[in-house]
C-alpha cells in the first residue's frame, strides 16, 4: 500500500508540473490542490471505506448460478475465480473491503487471480482461541485451495508446477497500521526448482529471496534490516550498486543466508512446508488485528474491535517475469482535479515493491498521465496496446458498476492482464466536487447522491488561499492547523503594533503566546495568527476561523519574548519585522516568504451549491460583525446574519478608548458622554450592515462579554489609558480590581449587564433602531432582530424586552414613515434556559442557541482552559470528538432539543436558530436539521459547508 | 400596631431582667432569646399571617342562625357584633386577617365592639375605578352602620349621642408598610358637643384633637410634625411638659389650629360630615394598598397584588374615659420562652397611642408578667379583678379555639372588657419549639401539627452561642449576617498568623478583604470570620457555615491594610491583636469584647427531634471533613457522612507543603514521595472518622479543586515555598502560570485530575481502603463510600471505577480477614451528567447531587462573582431567593429530578443523595424529599433543621 501511495503522490507532483507547462494560468492552483490531495486522502481513508458499498444492488450480469446460497453462518471461507464467487461487493462486513471487491470483480467477469477470503468472523474466533484456527475452517481452506489449483493448473507445494499464493489482510475499513502482504508464499527448496524450470532460475531464486525476506519480516518478526544489511554486504563485497547486478549464485547464497538469519532470530528453522507457511501467514494477519498500532488506529478512527479483519489468499501472478510483464496503479478520473481522464502509472518487469525502491521512474499509462518527469517515457498504451485496451474496457466497466471513481491495481503477466484490487479512489476536495457533479450530469448518480458524496467539511479548505505546494519551505516548527489557509508577513508580537504596521501597508503575521479579547483588533489587521499555546478551540483558533483567517496554535517550540520583541525556535532567532509564513492546513511555520495561491471555484462548485440549496430545508446564516464580513458571507450564500456581535466593533482602535471611558465611569451621568459617542459609531456600522444585507434578517446581539475584557491588562497599557482619560493610574487599577472575576464565563455579563447598566443596552438598541429607520427610509428593506444574551430566567427577558420596546417606540416616533419593527429574542446558552424555555418563550420572538457557551457550562468545560486535559481525554477515548467542534449530541444536543421543544410548546411558530461554532460543522448541522431548527449561523467561510450539510441532512432524512 | 410592638419589646426586656433576678443560672440565655424574639417576630410576620387559619372548622357554639347564607359573591360588607357575624376565621381571603378574627370572636360569644368589614374584593374594584367606591357597596355600608347603631344605641353623626368609629386596614397577610388606623372618626364641631355631654368636655376635645391629627396624617397626608410642633409651641408658651397638663381651652384652641393646618395643607376645609370622613378613611386604606412602601413590601414578601386589603370599621370603645378604663396587650403564653404563663401589660385610662409616647410605664397584667422595672406596680388582676377574670376566661377560650398561642388586644371601658384583636402570636425560636411540644402534649394539637408549626430554618440559631443581649455594644460597622453565632477575639489579618496565635492560646477573629481556599486553615483556627467583601454565599460565608463558625461578610466600611496589619473603620483604627466582637445573627461588628452566652437545648427540643425522626422518610447526613466535625454531627443526629472533602485535610499547615511538593513534581516518580507522606496522613484521618461514625456510612469525595488552589499566591509565600522545597522561585512561578485558569469552575478539576494524575486518586483510594480495613479488623463496623466528583461523561466514571476497584482489591489482599467493600459512586454536579444520568448510573452504586456547582453551571452563576449583581437581581424582583440558599426548583431542581429519574431508570435501587449547601435549607430539603432522594447531607449545625424539614415534608406529603 505505502508503495502505491508514495508513487501516487510523486506522480501527482510530476503531473502537476507537466500540466503547468501547458496551462500556465491555472498552474499554481492546481499544484496546490494536488499536494493537498494526499493529506485529505490519508485523513479520509477510514471514512471512505467505512461507507456503504457503492454498488448495493446485485450485478445483473452475474448469473444467479454464480452465487452460492446465502448460508453464510456456516461458511468461513469464500472462494472466487474464473467468473465465479461466493461473495459480492455488499459483503464487506464479512469479507472486508478488498475481499468483497475481488469477489465482485469476478462476478463482473473481470480477470482476477483466483483465490479465497477467510471471513472477518474467523478473526474473532482465532484471537479468542489464543491464536488457533478452527479445524472446520482449515478444512474449508483445503477445499478452496483445490478450487484455485483446478483453475490455475498448478498445485500448492508441487515441486514440478508449484502454485504460489499472496496473502493480504483486508478489514471492513482500511487500516494502514495492520500487517499487509506476503507474496510468493509456497516456495521452498523443492518448489523453487519447479519455478526455476518454468520461469527461469534467476526469477525463481529472486522470488524465493523476496519471500523469505517478507515472510521473515511480517510473519516471523525478524528485523527487516538484518536482511537488508546482508544484501548490502554482498553488493559491497562485489563492488556493485544495483540488486539487478546480483547474479544467480549471489541470489542462491542470499537465500541460504536469509534462512539462517530467520532461524537465528526465531530459534526455529524457517518453515518449509507450504501449508505451515500458509497457516503462519493467516495467523499473522489475524493477530495483527490486535497489535498496538492497529489498536491505536482503531481508537483514533472509532473502529470497533469486534469488526475483525479478513484474510485474502490469491494465486500469485507476476509482473516481473519479463518484458511482457508489468504492474501498475490507476485512477479512473484525475484524483487531483476530478477531470475525466484515465490516469495512472506502471513499471514493466516489476513487482509492486520495486516501485518503493524508487530506482526506476514509473511510466505514464497514457498521454494524459504524463508529467514533466515522464514526458519522454513510453506509455502502456504504446508498449502493450492490447493489455491497455483491456484495462480501459475494465476501468469503464468498474466505474459504471460502482458508480464512483475507482482506484485500481493491475498486473500484466506475459501479456495477460490481471486485476488485483478496485476501490473508491481518494481524491482532493476539488476533485470530489468535480467528480460528483460530473457523474450526476452523466446520470451515473442522482443529484442527491452527488450531494451526499462530497464531504461538507472539506469545502472550507477550497475557499482559503494556500501556500504554493511546489515552493521550497524552510519549516522551523509545527503547531496545530487551527484555521485553514496560509499567511505570509512580518512577525509582530503585539496587537497594537500589528495594527499600526498593517496600516503602514505591511502584511503582518501576529505572533502571541496566546490571544485574548484584547487582541481582536490585531488579529483582524493581520494576515494570520500564530500562537505558542492553546488548542484547536482556543481563543485564537475560534476567532481566526470566525474571521476566515489562517491560524496555527499551540506551537510549543516557540520561545516568545515580548519585551525583546523576538522569539527563538530551535536555534533560529526571529525578530519583529522578520518575514515568516504559516500554513493553517498543516500547522507548518516557515522562515521567509512562501508564495501563496488562491484556488478558483469552478462551475462544478456552483452547480453543487445550487443543488444543495434546492434540497435543504434548514436555512444558513452567517456570523458577521462588520459590513465587510456581511458582504463576503452573502457571496458565499448566507441568507442572513444570525449573529452580529456588537462588542467586536468595540475593539477597534478608535473606539476602545470610548468603551474604556464608559466602563470607568462612576455613574450614569459620567457614562452618558462616551455612550453618546459610541451610539454614533454603532449606528453607522448597523447602517452599513443593513444596507449590505438588503432585506435579509440581521440578528444583533447586545453587549455580552464581562466589562473587564475591554480593559488593558499590562502595566504600560494601564498607564497609557490613565493618561488618555486624564485620570490616575490607581483609579484604573482599582476599577480593574473591582471588575476582576474568578469565573468570568459565569459572571457579570450578557443580559446581566443590561439589568445593571440599562443605559448601555438602551444605547445599543437605539443605534440598531435608528440605523434600521435610516436604511428603511432610504428604501432598502431591513429585517433587524435584537438578541438579548445569557438569559437564564424569564424575568430578565421580560424586563429587558420592555425596555427595548420602549426605546424602539421612541426612535420610531423620531423617524415618521418608517415601519421598522425589530423582532426581539434571546440567546439560549445557559443550561437553565433550556429547562425553562417554555416560560422564556413567552417573551421571545426567536431563540438562537449559543452552543459554545452551552457546551462550556453544560459540560463544565472552559474553552480557554480545557486544552490542558482535553487531548488526554481524546487519547484515552473518553471523548470521541472535541465537543466544541462537533456538538455533543447526547448531552448538549439533548439540551438544545429540550429547549427547542419547550419553546415551541409555548409558541409553535417560535423561530429557532443556532449561532455557535457548531453552525459551521457539517455533523452538527445535520443534528440541528434533525432537531427541527430553522437555521444555523456560522462564520462566512463555512457557509458553503453548512449549505451542503443541510442538503445532506434533508436527503438522509428523506431516505430514512 | 407599632405602639404595641415597641411596648412588647420593652416589656420582654424588663421581664427578662426581672426573671434573671430570680433564676440567675439561666439568666443570660433567656435574655438573649428574648431580644432575638423581636427580630424573628418581625421577619416571620408575613409568614405567620399568610398561613391558613388555625381554626378551620366552624365554631360549634356559633348557631347556624348567626351566619348568613354563603352568597358571598354579591356581598361586599360583612357585619359583626353582639354574637353575630357574617364572616368567620377561615374567610381571611375576603376579610383579611383582622376582620376574619373579629367575626370569629363574635361567633364565639366574645365581646367585640360591633362593626363591619369591607371585603378585599372591593379594594381591587376601588383602585380599578380610580378611587371610587361602587354605589352598591355604599348602600351595604349604610345598612351595616344601621346595625351597629342598633347594637350600640348611639347614631353616627348624631349631635346628641354620637357613635364614633375606628377604621383599620387588614390584608390577608400582615403588611406593616400600609396605612393603619384612624380612631374617633365621626367627630365634628357638633358631635363633639354630644360626646362632651356624655363623657366630659376634656375627654371629648382631646378625642377630637387626636382624630384631626390622625386623620390629617393618615388620610389627608398632612405632615405629622405640623401638628406636633403646634402642641410643642403651646406647651412651651405655657411652660408645661406633659400633654395631660393642657387644659380644656388649650385643647379647644389646638382643635381650631389643627383644622386650620389641615385646610392650609390640603387647600380644602377639613371634612366635617361624618359620612365624608368615613369615605375618606375607607378610600385611604384602599389606596394605601398601592403606595410605594406597600409595593416594596409585597415584592419582598411575595404577596400578590391581586390580594388587596380589607377595611375594618368598628364602633369606638374607650380605654381613656377614666380610671375604670384601660387598654392592653397580652400573649397567651410567654413569647420568649414558650412557658405556659399568661403574659401581658396594660395602662389605665389610656388609648393605645399613649403607650407609644412612653411617658407612662405599662403595668403588668399579673404577677407572672412582672419585670424588674414593674415589680412595684399594681396588676390588672389586682386593680380590676372582674375584668381580669373575664380576660383569663377569654384567652383560654381563644387559645383552645385557635389551637395556638394568641397575641390579643383589649380595652376596658368603664369596667367592661372589649376584645379588639386576636391573632397567632410571634415568638422566639425557643418559644416556638416549647409551645409546639407543650400543645401536642396537652393534646391541643397533634404531634404532626407540632412539627409543622416550628420553622425549621430557625433551629440553626438555637445551636450557636450568641452575644449577651444585655451587654453594651460598641458597634462600629455592620456587614451581612453570613453565619449565625458570635465571636470575640483578637483581630488578625492573615490566616497563617491566625493559626499561630490560636496555637499560642489566643482567641482570634480572622479579618480578610475576602477569603479563598488558602484561608481554610486560618478560618478553622479562628473563632469567627469577618470580611470586607462577598455576600451571603461568598467563600467565607459558605465555609464558615460549613464549619459552624460565626461569620460577617461584605462589611464594606472596613478599610483593611494587610501590610500594616490593621484596618480603619470610620475614624477608628484597629491593629492586629486588638479585641473585636462580631455578631453573625445581625452582622454587627463591635470594638472590644462582648460576653457571649450559649443557649441550652431543653427537653422540648429533644422531644421535637425525636418526633421528627419518627415522621420523616428522607435520611439526614452531614458534611464533615474531620473526626471532630463527625462527632459534633453525630450528636446533632446525623445518620452518616454524605460528604467528606479530602482536600480540606490538605490545607492543614503540616500537610500543605507536601501537597505543594506533589503539585510541583514534574512526573510520576517525583510525585511518589510526597504522595507517600500524604497517604499516611490521610489514612490516619480516615481511621479516626470511621471510628467516630461507627457503622454509619461515610462518603469520601476524592480530590476535587483545581491544583492551583493549593499553591501560594503572594510573592512572599512563593519565595518561602521555593526555599522550603529547595527549588527556584522561577520554577514555582512557572508552575503557577501553567496551572492558571480563566474559569477554574469549568477547568481541570474533579475526576479530570483523576484521569490525568491517576496516582493521586490511587493514593486517596488506598488511604480510604486501608483505613477501612484497619478499623474493620478492630471490630468496628465501617461503611465507606468512595465518591468521584465532576463526572460529565460515563467513560470517566467507568475508567476511574475500574482503577478504584483495582486498588481496593490490592489493599484487601494485604488485610486478610477484612470484608470491607466500599461502594463507588459519583457526584452529579455537571448539568450534562443529569442529562445522561442513565448511562452514568451503569457504573455508579450511588449518586450524590452537588447542587452548589450544579447551580453555578446550570444558572451560569459563579458563586464568587455573583455578589456583584445578585443583590440588584433580588431587589429588582428577578430572583425571589438566592439560588445558592434555596434550590431553584424549576431550573436546577428540574435537573436534579431528571438526574434522579434517569439514574433510577437504569438502576432502580440507586442510592440518591444531595450534598450541596441546599442540604441544610428546609425549603430545599422538602423539595429533595418530594423528588424521592434517599438522603440530604448538610453541615453539622444544620442537621436538626434538616431533620425537622424532612419530617415536615413527609407530613405535608401525607396530607396532600
Amino acid at each position: 500500500m505505502s508503495a502505491r501511495k508514495k508513487a501516487t503522490a510523486k506522480k501527482a507532483g510530476r503531473k502537476a508540473a507537466k500540466k503547468s507547462a501547458k496551462k500556465s494560468g491555472k498552474k499554481a492552483a492546481k499544484k496546490n490542490t494536488r499536494k493537498a490531495a494526499k493529506k485529505a486522502a490519508r485523513k479520509s481513508a477510514k471514512k471512505a471505506s467505512a461507507k456503504k458499498p457503492a454498488a448495493k444492488k446485485s450485478n445483473p450480469r452475474a448469473s444467479a448460478a454464480a452465487r452460492k446460497p446465502a448460508s453464510r453462518k456456516a461458511q468461513s471461507v469464500f472462494s472466487f475465480g474464473d467468473g465465479r464467487a461466493d461473495g459480492r461487493a455488499d459483503m464487506k462486513e464479512v469479507l472486508g473491503g478488498k475481499g468483497a471487491n475481488l469477489a465482485e470483480m469476478n462476478l463482473l467477469g473481470i480477470p482476477v487471480p483466483p483465490g479465497f477470503t477467510i471471513s472477518t468472523e474467523v478473526c474473532a474466533d482465532f484471537n479468542k482461541a489464543g491464536g488457533a484456527l478452527p479445524r472446520a475452517v482449515k478444512a474449508e481452506i483445503a477445499t478452496a485451495i483445490a478450487e484455485v489449483e483446478s483453475i490455475m493448473g498448478g498445485r500448492f507445494g508441487d515441486p514440478d508446477n508449484p502454485l504460489l499464493f499472496s496473502v493480504r489482510s483486508g478489514a471492513r475499513a482500511s487500516m494502514p497500521g495492520m500487517m499487509d502482504t506476503v507474496l510468493n508464499l509456497g516456495l521452498n527448496a523443492e518448489t523453487v526448482l519447479g519455478l526455476a524450470a518454468r520461469a527461469g532460475e534467476r526469477f525463481a531464486y529472486d522470488s524465493y529471496r523476496r519471500f523469505i525476506q517478507m515472510y521473515g519480516d511480517v510473519v516471523l518478526n525478524v528485523p527487516r534490516d538484518r536482511f537488508e544489511m546482508r544484501i548490502d554486504d554482498t553488493k559491497h563485497a562485489k563492488g556493485i550498486d544495483l540488486d539487478t547486478d546480483l547474479d544467480i549464485e549471489d541470489l542462491k547464497r542470499l537465500v541460504r543466508d536469509f534462512l539462517e538469519i530467520a532461524e537465528e532470530q526465531t530459534g526455529r528453522p524457517f518453515p518449509s512446508d507450504p501449508m505451515e507457511q500458509l497457516w503462519g501467514a493467516i495467523g499473522a494477519v489475524f493477530s495483527s488485528w490486535q497489535n498496538q498500532r492497529a489498536q491505536i488506529y482503531r481508537r483514533l478512527h472509532n473502529i470497533p474491535e469486534e469488526w475483525g479483519t479478513a484474510v485474502n489468499v490469491q494465486a500469485m501472478v507476476f509482473g516481473n517475469m519479463g518484458d511482457d510483464c508489468a504492474t501498475g496503479v490507476a485512477f479512473t478520473r484525475d484524483p487531483s482535479t476530478g477531470e475525466r481522464d484515465f490516469y495512472g502509472e506502471y513499471l514493466t518487469n516489476a513487482q509492486g515493491e520495486d516501485v518503493v525502491a524508487g530506482v526506476r521512474t514509473p511510466q505514464p499509462i497514457n498521454d494524459a498521465s504524463r508529467t514533466t518527469d515522464t514526458q519522454d517515457l513510453p506509455t502502456l498504451e504504446a508498449e502493450m496496446p492490447k493489455a491497455y485496451r483491456e484495462l480501459v474496457r475494465i476501468y469503464k466497466r468498474l466505474e459504471k458498476h460502482y458508480r464512483d471513481m475507482q482506484d485500481i491495481e493491475f498486473t500484466i503477466q506475459q501479456g495477460k492482464l490481471w486485476m488485483l484490487q478496485t476501490r473508491a479512489g481518494k481524491r482532493t476536495s476539488t476533485a470530489a466536487v468535480k467528480i460528483a457533479v460530473d457523474m450526476a450530469k452523466e446520470r451515473l448518480i442522482s443529484r442527491e447522491e452527488a450531494l451526499i458524496r462530497v464531504d461538507a467539511a472539506s469545502l472550507d479548505k477550497l475557499l482559503h488561499p494556500t501556500l504554493d505546494p511546489e515552493a521550497p519551505r524552510n519549516v522551523i516548527a509545527r503547531g496545530l492547523p487551527a484555521s485553514p489557509g496560509a499567511a505570509v508577513g512580518v512577525a509582530i508580537f503585539d496587537s497594537e503594533r500589528a495594527d499600526l504596521r498593517t496600516k503602514a501597508g505591511e502584511k503582518v503575521v501576529l505572533v502571541r503566546i496566546e490571544t485574548s479579547a484584547e487582541d481582536i483588533g490585531g488579529m483582524f489587521a493581520s494576515e494570520g495568527i500564530l500562537t505558542a499555546r492553546g488548542g484547536m478551540t482556543s481563543h485564537a483558533a475560534v476567532v481566526a476561523r470566525g474571521m476566515g483567517k489562517c491560524c496555527v496554535t499551540g506551537c510549543g517550540a516557540l520561545d516568545i519574548n515580548y519585551e525583546a520583541r523576538s522569539m527563538r525556535v530551535g536555534g533560529v532567532e526571529i525578530n519583529e519585522g522578520d518575514l515568516i509564513s504559516i500554513d493553517g492546513g498543516t500547522g507548518d511555520v516557515m522562515l521567509g516568504s512562501v508564495p501563496t495561491v488562491t484556488p478558483e471555484l469552478g462551475g462544478a462548485f456552483d452547480d453543487l451549491m445550487h443543488w444543495a440549496d434546492k434540497s435543504r430545508k434548514i436555512r444558513v446564516r452567517t456570523n458577521a460583525d462588520t459590513p465587510e464580513d456581511a458582504r463576503i458571507a452573502r457571496d458565499f450564500g448566507a441568507e442572513g446574519i444570525g449573529l452580529c456581535r456588537t462588542e467586536h466593533m468595540f475593539f477597534e482602535p478608535d473606539r476602545i478608548l470610548r468603551v474604556r471611558e464608559m466602563i470607568l465611569a462612576k455613574n450614569v451621568e459620567e457614562r452618558a458622554k462616551p455612550l453618546g459617542r459610541l451610539l454614533q459609531m454603532q449606528r453607522q456600522d448597523f447602517v452599513e450592515i443593513f444596507r449590505a444585507m438588503d432585506a435579509l434578517p440581521v440578528t444583533v446581539r447586545l453587549l455580552d462579554p464581562p466589562l473587564h475584557e475591554f480593559l488593558p491588562q499590562t502595566e504600560a497599557a494601564i498607564k497609557e489609558l490613565a493618561e488618555d482619560l486624564g485620570t490616575q493610574v490607581a483609579k484604573v487599577r482599582a476599577s480593574l480590581a473591582s471588575l476582576h472575576e474568578f469565573n468570568p464565563m459565569l459572571g457579570h455579563r450578557g443580559c446581566r449587564l443590561g439589568v445593571t447598566f440599562p443605559d448601555i443596552y438602551r444605547m445599543q438598541v437605539r443605534a440598531i433602531a435608528e440605523a434600521a429607520c435610516i436604511v428603511d427610509l432610504e428604501g432598502v428593506a431591513v429585517t433587524p432582530e435584537i438578541m438579548i444574551p445569557l438569559v437564564s430566567h424569564e424575568d430578565e427577558l421580560k424586563r429587558l424586552r420592555a425596555e427595548t420596546e420602549a426605546v424602539i417606540d421612541e426612535v420610531r416616533s423620531q423617524y415618521p414613515g418608517s415601519k421598522v419593527k425589530p423582532a426581539i429574542g434571546t440567546m439560549i446558552e445557559v443550561p437553565r434556559a433550556c429547562i425553562v424555555a417554555d416560560v422564556i418563550a413567552e417573551h421571545a420572538d426567536f431563540f438562537s442557541f449559543g452552543t459554545n457557551d452551552l457546551t462550556q457550562m453544560g459540560y463544565a468545560l472552559s474553552r480557554d482552559d480545557s486544552g490542558k486535559f482535553l487531548p488526554e481525554y481524546v487519547d484515552a477515548g473518553i471523548l470521541e470528538d472535541d465537543p466544541f467542534v462537533s456538538i455533543d449530541e447526547e448531552g448538549i444536543g439533548a439540551l438544545v432539543q429540550m429547549g427547542a421543544a419547550k419553546g415551541r410548546s409555548t409558541r409553535p411558530r417560535l423561530k429557532l436558530g443556532i449561532c455557535g461554532e457548531h453552525g459551521g460543522d457539517p455533523k452538527s448541522v445535520k443534528f440541528f436539521a434533525r432537531v427541527g431548527l430553522d437555521y444555523v449561523s456560522c462564520s462566512p467561510f463555512r457557509v458553503p459547508a453548512a449549505r451542503l450539510a443541510a442538503a445532506q441532512a434533508a436527503i438522509e432524512e428523506a431516505g430514512a
